[in-house]
């Protein structure tokens, strides 16, 4: 098999630079280990940066988004009982609710009409010859073994994947974070309790009330990383969330049954450097961030935002300048908004370490926020994300 | 004896309130273990924010200052190599170098024109009875003791000094932070290397910059505070400093024999509440914070501008609305302020537990700063001080 560009990982971030890549007549193919009603039934982030709704609508995905996904124009944080709302007004910009499941989906129709070779089910897959002017990959798929031959490949397969070893490791350096706790997240059939997340920081430790839709919310508080899922009833995580909470957002929430609920780590990790010969790393397979500012799915995108135009570069227009350049550009922008996770991290949890000295700097900072413009308007604008 | 208001302190900030009752015909008395010359011989800061110039000229002491302080409108900070400045130019105010020394040197000649009874090499100093009706202060002088009788009690002494102790200490609640290095710092009869200040982010560790005027220079080194000055040539010093600065900064230093040189440690305390019953404290007696960000002395400066106010208000105006909001009116500025110092400190020195994730921190965060002008007027604000 030959192609331009072959795609490893078929989650948002690989479906997202074929669908880019494709309409400007480049030919992809991508490989995904799993089924797609696996892809589609994993449960991520909903928050999307308005560069992200733009490069989606530019990929001819922002039909059902535009009309389904919820613009905010802010979000609240708490400093125990009070309530403190950071308005994107000044930035000109907003963000838009709307699950990554629902992304991935609109990504998956627009590929079919489009044609694209999207292979499910593929085991092995190795990359070879990165550093060369012919590189493949090989694979197996029902027992068969297959090769690619192609030009570029990019390495969208997420943190596990095996992309990021292509890589020497002697040429790659880490940088790593693991905090001490993790997120227990419900996701419950009921209505929000607020239409714009609350970011709660609380004494007995860090709270997040987010939304789907009308109907759907979800809900999370930060738990030890050693907990387990299954310690926590629904009434249990409803009580310990309501302490959380400013007490009329307590009064008002709605509880129900969870549909689903989970422990998830939290981890800053960057691997530099993105690109290697023809391997250029995007999304998770380079870096991973807290979810604490919703930054996730909006890094990938923007890692895609410099790979396609990039690849689009090389192809159409001619010159190997933002090939060349990809990895500082990518970089640049994930590195502020590593920070930028880290800092929320820091500023909302409860670390096992905190003494009364930490605590009040955290209470501070808050009350800054909550008395000056200005450092609102720079959690805004980090916050709805940095131009591409 | 008897008077209104006794002073513990004859420091600036208890020479500063006195001058500023008595001023408004409020009697004083201020007490100090020292003799003059040697409060007087005392090197401390030197960057007083616009508030503090403000507060000064309004206690008649603003001429020479006028006169002989070097205004600047900005400061610059470093990554490595790169030269980042801040202007102060968005928020309408300018810090003005002038040495604390200078400053103690002018309230004692005001408060010499006034009459003001300042009592040197006093011992023993206790105050009693402070939260009755009657508060009064002891002391011993050339062996004999005294007594002062008053309405209220100033605790200007300093973190060392008894007034803090005079609440009980079940009602005080102390934060500290101990940062486990120092700053070596040398005075040096040489032309600054920069009008401006010069707070320097190396990988080696901090530097800093400062002069107190065209013929006086202030350098410092980040040290670890088991470090003794006396280890360290005046040489192995320039040499140090120069490779912690960026390349023509460390070119343009002229250097010459140190004619002071010594370690001070770095540390955040704040101690709450900074009043009981009639005893109220200002400036290190309630809290310390890091020389990064030059907040000491200003801070001082905020809680007598507090402080003065009220008692102004309780004898010439009436009313003791101010006074009984002291603690939390000065304490308020004062968490922003030990907020801002620790957070420069953070930014700008190596801790021993700095990995390599942390140092990057460090690195996006200054390169935001020298990227965003919404980052730099936000430390702007800070350190040319916030509003009373």
């Amino acid at each position: 098999m030959r192609t331009q560009v072959v795609i490893i990982g078929g989650g948002p971030s690989g479906l997202l630079l074929s669908q880019l890549l494709m309409r400007q007549g480049i030919d992809t193919v991508v490989l995904e280990r799993r089924e797609r009603d696996y892809v589609l039934s994993r449960i991520r982030a909903g928050v999307l940066e308005a560069g992200t709704v733009q490069l989606l609508t530019e990929a001819g995905v922002g039909e059902r988004l535009a009309k389904e996904g919820h613009p905010h124009d802010g979000f609240f944080l708490t400093n125990d009982d009070e309530m403190i709302r950071v308005s994107f007004e000044g930035t000109g910009r907003k963000s838009t609710v709307y699950g990554q499941t629902e992304v991935t989906r609109d990504l998956y129709d627009a590929q079919d009409a489009l044609g694209a070779r999207i292979l499910h089910r593929v085991d092995d897959v190795a990359p070879h010859d990165v550093d060369s002017d012919k590189p493949y990959v090989t694979f197996t798929r029902d027992g068969q073994s297959h090769r690619v031959d192609c030009d570029f490949i990019a390495g969208c397969d997420g943190f596990h994947g095996v992309s990021r070893s292509a890589i020497p490791s002697e040429k790659r350096q880490a940088f790593e974070k693991v905090y001490p706790f993790g997120w227990l997240g419900i996701l419950s059939e009921t209505p929000p309790v607020s239409e714009e997340l609350i970011y709660a920081n609380h004494t007995r430790g860090f709270a997040l009330c987010s939304m789907r839709n009308p109907a759907l919310s979800r809900y999370y508080i930060q738990a030890p990383s050693s907990d387990d899922a299954a310690n926590w009833s629904d009434q249990a995580f409803w009580d310990e969330l309501r302490r959380r909470l400013p007490g009329d957002v307590a009064d008002a929430l709605i509880t129900g049954p969870s549909i689903e609920k989970s422990i998830a780590p939290l981890r800053s990790f960057v691997s530099e450097p993105m690109q290697w010969g023809r391997l250029f790393l995007c999304g998770d397979a380079a870096h991973i961030v807290p979810p604490t500012g919703a930054k996730g799915l909006n890094l990938a995108v923007s890692d895609v935002y410099y790979l396609s135009r990039a690849l689009i570069e090389h192809y159409v227009e001619g010159g190997d300048e933002r090939l060349n350049r990809y990895s500082q550009d990518a970089l640049s922008r994930v590195w502020k908004a590593v920070r930028f996770s880290w800092h929320m991290t820091t500023l909302l949890h409860r670390f096992p370490e905190t003494d009364e000295f930490d605590r009040r700097m955290q209470q501070v900072e808050l009350q800054t926020l909550a008395e000056s413009e200005l450092a609102r308007r720079l959690v805004a604008e980090n916050y709805t994300g940095l131009p591409f």
